[in-house]
Parts: C-alpha cells; structure tokens; sequence
C-alpha cells in the first residue's frame, strides 16, 4: 500500500514554508523523472531545475503570482522537444544502440516507420506527442516527491512562451511543458491543505468492457511491430 | 528507494507468459490512476479496463498485431475528454464542491477565467490537454504495477480512431489516449528482457539555471491566482 498511501497524502500545495528539500531527496526525485518510460524509448525531454531565489522572482510573474513559486525549495521545469526530425530520433536511437552493444542501424526500419507517421501528423501533433511524454516523467515525480513525503504543487499555470523566453529555450528545439514546486506544506497558511481531496468515484472512473459492448469495425492495420524486434 | 527499485525493475513487456493478475492488484493499480492529480482537479479521462479475450483480438489487429494484447491479463485504455465546455466543467466543480461541502458557484470565476484560456487555445489543444492529463493517471499506474510486480507494457502503437469505433467511444466525447497492458513477462520469449535499459545520464537529462542564465524578459502576466483562493 505504499504508494497508494503516498498518493492519498499528498496534494496540491498552495503555499510552502520555505524548507529547504535536502540533495539526497532532490536526486531521488529527479532520478524517478529520468526513469519514466517515453514513447520508443526517445525520452524526447529534458528537465531543468532553478533553485535560485531571483530566477524564481522572476518566474513568479509569468506563473499568475503563485506564492509556491518562491516559498518552494526547488522548481522542477520538464522541456519537450517541438518536434521530431531524422537527426533527433537517431541520435537518440544511437545512444540507445550504444548501451545495448547493437549497430546503430538496428533500429532503421523501425526509425523510418515512425518518422513517417510523425510527419504526416505535422509539428503541432509532434510537440504535443513529446510534452505527453514529459507528464509520464511528471507523474513519476510526483510520486517520488511524495513517498519521500516532499510536498510538490503540479503547475500548468504560467505562460509557456515567456518562461521559454525567459529560460532561452526559444530556438532550442525545447519547449516548457509542465512545472513542479518541492518544497513543505504551510499547513496552517494553506487554504487547500484541509480540503477534502476529490476524485471521482471508481464506479464513475473505471469501466470494464466486453466484446457484447464492442461495435463491428473495418480493420486496417498495415504495420506489424513483431517485425521490429531487436536482435 | 522502493519507487526507484520499482522503476528500475520494470521494463516495456513485449511477450507476457498469459498469467491473471488478481482482482486485489488490479484494484490497486486502478486506484493509483485514480488519485492521480489533473489539471483543475478535473479529471478529464475515464478508464476502460479489458480482459475478455474475444475483444482483445479484436483490439490487436488495429495495435499492430502485437502479442502483449492477447497475451496480458487486462488491457487499460485510458479515454480523454475531446474539448472542454462550460457545462462539462461546471458538472465536474459541482461534484467537487459537493465533497468539499461549498456552495455550487464557489469556483465560478476560476472557471471562467479557464474556460476562458480554453475556448481561446481551440479544440484540437483542448483534446491535447486533456490527453495530457491522461499520461499523469498513467505514469502512476505503471509505478504502482512495478510496486505490485506486475508487468506493464505503456503503448501508443495502436489506430486511436479505430479503438474509438470499436469501444463506441466516438461521439461519447471521449477519445482513447493510450494503453497500458497488465500481466507478467514472458523472461525466456521476450527480446526486449534481457535488454539493457536506456535512459540519458543525469547530466544530460537534467540542467541547473540560476539569474545568469536567463533572458530579459517583458512580463504580461494579467490574471492573479490568489484571487481564487476557495473558501
């Protein structure tokens, strides 16, 4: 029930004490961002970490004045590629070929297969495609912020563009996705903090589902991925 | 460490021995998708679970074909709202405010204020953002099955619009947004087990920015969130 446990405590901080989140704690975390798994392996995101109380000043503005902005420890800032090219995903295949002691043409077919969908899908899809994968690595984060019982505020709210600018991500083939605050709950200044967390009942959440459910389609699938199979 | 050795245990099962997975241990990994956060709170996705075999063959041909499909022991689909509407959104603060025990119209100027946002960024964003909210649910999922060691394959190699046909989600307004197979690997059968795992090394996944790093920025920031503070 461990992670059950840590998911029930957690939530949303709204306003942290100023608490310093230790190094030992902060890597744990980070390193549970780097282990998410992404879409065939490209980790197609990086993360960037801003202590630096001025740097977070700054933030703060472009994050409608959120107080966590600067009571946090640390911001935790995930930056997804804006798109797929040939160059990125062999560079990155390449890397992947090397650890695993295969030649770099390994991964080709594979790597041609996926290029085609990415491009018929245009830059826009691809952007999103690379910022869905840098929430799995957010979630992880999250999960490790709170088993390590560091307190951490999920943030979609601040202005992409300007935190891009601000952190010359612009023209980096980066942009910010998503932003995590680590720090400790102010639990008696945190109007949230004594709220009754909300989810959706299970019977509401989840469906189970049978063929008798299911509709007759067409099927059309061309590709057949056991034909990719490392060797 | 018990997150980072789960995540360190877990890999993409390609081949699962067609072990069930018990009833306790699916709820449990049910349940930390649940808990996941989203933005808003809103939890704009439900959760299809599949263990009828009929229907997961129907389900492989347009996954291209691959075997975890049928070989797992429940297949989970998450489906994410298609756009965001007032009274999708007025619907789901109500269910809050309800648990909270505060009046219906506690969250009405934070809502427009989103809806707001939303209705400016387009459809198409909004059924990507929605989406991405999705990806947190399953990053937890995929933590809590390596907790539980349950094997776990996160795919998005599957016809999106053909899943929504054949599950009558089309014209529900939800819209499938990736799935995750649950059951247990196949170590002798899969390729990919002995595989060494791939992840860029720290000092290149993560970067450290102080003041000196940034840019000038003008700032434009209009909307405060303080003002919404619930009471």
């Amino acid at each position: 029930m461990a992670l059950l446990n840590d998911l029930n405590w957690r939530y949303a901080t709204k306003k942290m004490n100023g608490n310093v989140v230790s190094e030992e704690k902060l890597n744990y975390i980070l390193e549970a961002a780097r282990l998410a798994p992404s879409s065939s392996g490209l980790q197609q995101y990086k993360l960037i970490v801003v202590s630096d109380k001025a740097l977070l000043e700054k933030i703060q503005v472009i994050a409608y004045n959120q107080s966590q902005i600067t009571d946090c420890s640390h911001l935790l800032i995930w930056a997804a590629w804006d798109s797929y090219s040939e160059h990125r995903v062999s560079e990155r295949f390449n890397e992947m070929m090397d650890v695993r002691g295969l030649p770099h043409n390994t991964m080709d077919a594979y790597k041609n297969t996926i290029m085609d969908l990415y491009e018929k899908a245009g830059q826009d899809w691809q952007a999103h495609h690379a910022a869905k994968q840098s929430y799995i690595s957010f979630g992880m984060a999250i999960a490790a912020a709170a088993e390590q019982k560091v307190d951490a505020t999920p943030m979609e709210g601040f202005l992409a563009d300007k935190l891009d600018e601000l952190l010359q991500l612009s023209g980096s083939g980066y942009r910010s996705t998503v932003i995590l605050t680590l720090g400790y709950r102010d639990e008696t200044g945190d109007w949230l903090a004594g709220m009754k967390k909300f989810r959706l009942p299970k019977e509401q959440f989840v469906t189970e589902v049978t063929l008798a459910d299911a509709a007759e389609i067409t099927e059309s699938v061309t590709i057949d991925l056991n034909d990719f199979k490392l060797k």
